[in-house]
């Protein structure tokens, strides 16, 4: 049996123009190892964003609907088309994960018609999709398309960020815009593991939504005595270790910092090159995209570096990853439930005012495109 | 046997002024595996400076000779002495490596009388240090003092760095203040290692020099073209790695971007996370105090952070240690061989104009104690 399917599409003009468009796509039958997804459920993830758009300028956005369907177009400033060359002419299918029901399977995977899956196979904005069975979560009976659609990208990188606490010897952790989707999910793993965390955030009230979830360290990095409660909160832990997702500018080495200035007012260093306990930044998201800076007093144990989940699970191997993965399923109606602002339709995703809603990337805000 | 030995000592007091003296000190015999050495070089390293000097400006030094020695003190501006309050009243003895002639030994190092033997034992700005058999370098005849008495910190670094590249996987690096006598070392280092290298300097004296050490990709970061120069040789060379002594400044960022320029160019990622390949920068100095920067642009695999050869050797163990020791020994007066701006003694290295000619860490520059 074979599917069509309507899939979002992006693509780059070497004129400097971004296209955002629904394409016609005639399936292949399933392999014999293969499932047929209808996708019901596929959220916007800030790294979604960096694909679909580019470096698009939002403000130039607008849509022809004088054809079948919308054609959705906007300007890449001529400075930025460098940086996506090689993209330039393809039309990529979007969506790096989402969920559904199996509709169809080869001959191998005929047990999971019927059963709701997610996937993180990308092109998941998309009506029907076709995956390896042995790339699914499979979820029990009882769980909807919508509560697996995220269950991926999130749990997996909170799951992530406290597997690398224990691979490279940290015992605590410090988060940057910890009031996101994902921080409040890292909020609820680090009280299930008893794990300490420190949550840096930008307004009482992301502090308080935190506190609700059993937060015990939450600092805002708008009030002027933040570097003292950063310090203090550090101190408390011993946290050595950071996910920042903010990026650019002084945040991450501040955190750097204030790990140094605790550990020397712990134990002051005789010599010029400060503590000699380890302290590590990892940069997970640029929601800042001016240059990081760390500054001098940071002794000489210091690390600041880009992380991405993928090269994290490259880092564990398979047999680590499908241990996180079975953690999610057990947990995806509670540690790793996911809410939305709102949900869209596919031709709802390429209207100008929806995509510079879902594109603000406000804290805690979170778009689910419904095929 | 006692001996006596003058010796070094820079202390800072809680009210901001250091003050560098020299004090007489009684040395218990040596234990039976120990042995007295009569140091005759000990070199001032930038590592020294740090210590000697700390953060104290050098336009307030001045010297008090109305006593028996001289007495030599300058101010350390108030914001400063924070960073070192735990020295502060403490008489601290100087000089991390030095060499000298072994004058007497206890029962079981007895063989080692009349050698010359280098140490990185501290406290070597000194006539007579008692230090154990096992942790010196003992040098075949023919070897004086003065060739042996740079032996550890720059050699060890150069083989360090090397050491690391193999360690993470590089084949090839770059090295700032790349004229330096370090870099210098790196050079001949690499060239006899066949490792590709690029030095990035600040003139083409700086890069004729190391031309004539045979050199092959020098960049000049003061040409109008150097963001392409360094891209090109890191292009040509392949390198992934860097070791940055400036530290602070745009240079650090520059040179991850540089790689990630050359990385993107032969394989263009068609995702928004950039190259997949790590790229490193140690920052092993600081010449430059102010923030260290990333500019964005780097993709997600890259790092930026602090390098001690301290921390390298505890990392790489005893027996790799001892492996880099022995090719020290062996490259004394080729590739490890070091030269002198001025030989100076234990009291002219209290003068002020001995202090501020020393302190300027000018490229290439180095000076010599000889007790």
């Amino acid at each position: 049996m074979t599917h069509t399917t309507r899939e979002l599409r992006s693509t780059i003009t070497a004129e400097g123009e971004l296209r955002l468009t629904i394409e016609d796509v005639e399936l292949s039958p399933p392999g014999p190892d293969e499932v047929v997804v209808r996708v019901e459920g596929a959220p916007i993830n800030p790294s979604d964003l960096a694909s679909l758009l580019g470096p698009a300028d939002p403000a130039t956005l607008t849509v022809d609907r004088s054809g079948e369907r919308p054609v959705t177009t906007a300007t890449i400033p001529p400075q930025y088309l460098g940086a996506v060359k090689a993209r330039i002419g393809k039309s990529l299918a979007m969506g790096n994960e989402g969920a559904g029901t199996v509709v169809d399977a080869g001959e191998n995977a005929r047990h999971l018609i019927g059963k709701v899956v997610s996937a993180a196979a990308g092109r998941m904005y998309t009506e029907h999709r076709v995956v390896r069975g042995a790339d699914l979560l499979v979820f029990p009976e009882g769980i909807t398309p919508k509560q697996a659609a995220s269950a991926f990208v999130n749990p997996m990188t909170a799951l992530g960020m406290l597997s690398t606490m224990r691979l490279e010897g940290h015992t605590a952790l410090v988060h940057t815009a910890a009031a996101s989707n994902l921080g409040q999910m890292l909020t609820k793993l680090c009280v299930e593991e008893g794990v300490d965390l420190v949550n840096v955030v930008r307004s009482a009230e992301q502090g308080a939504l935190l506190s609700d979830l059993g937060a015990q360290y939450v600092v805002n990095s708008n009030d002027d005595d933040f570097r003292e409660q950063l310090t203090s909160a550090i101190d408390a832990t011993g946290a050595t270790l950071a996910f920042d997702a903010v990026g650019g500018g002084p945040l991450a080495g501040r955190i750097v910092a204030a790990m140094e200035a605790a550990l020397v007012a712990k134990t002051p260093p005789i010599g010029p090159y400060g503590s000699p306990v380890h302290k590590q930044v990892y940069v997970y998201g640029r929601l800042d995209p001016s240059p990081t800076t760390v500054p001098p007093g940071v002794g000489m144990a210091w690390g600041v570096g880009g992380w991405l989940l993928t090269y994290h699970l490259a880092r564990i191997g398979a047999e680590a990853t499908n241990e996180l993965r079975a953690r999610v399923v057990d947990g995806i109606t509670t540690t790793f439930a996911s809410s939305y602002t709102a949900e869209i339709s596919l031709t709802e995703a390429l209207e100008p005012d929806v995509i510079r809603a879902y594109a603000r990337r406000a804290t805690g805000e979170k778009y689910l495109i419904t095929p």
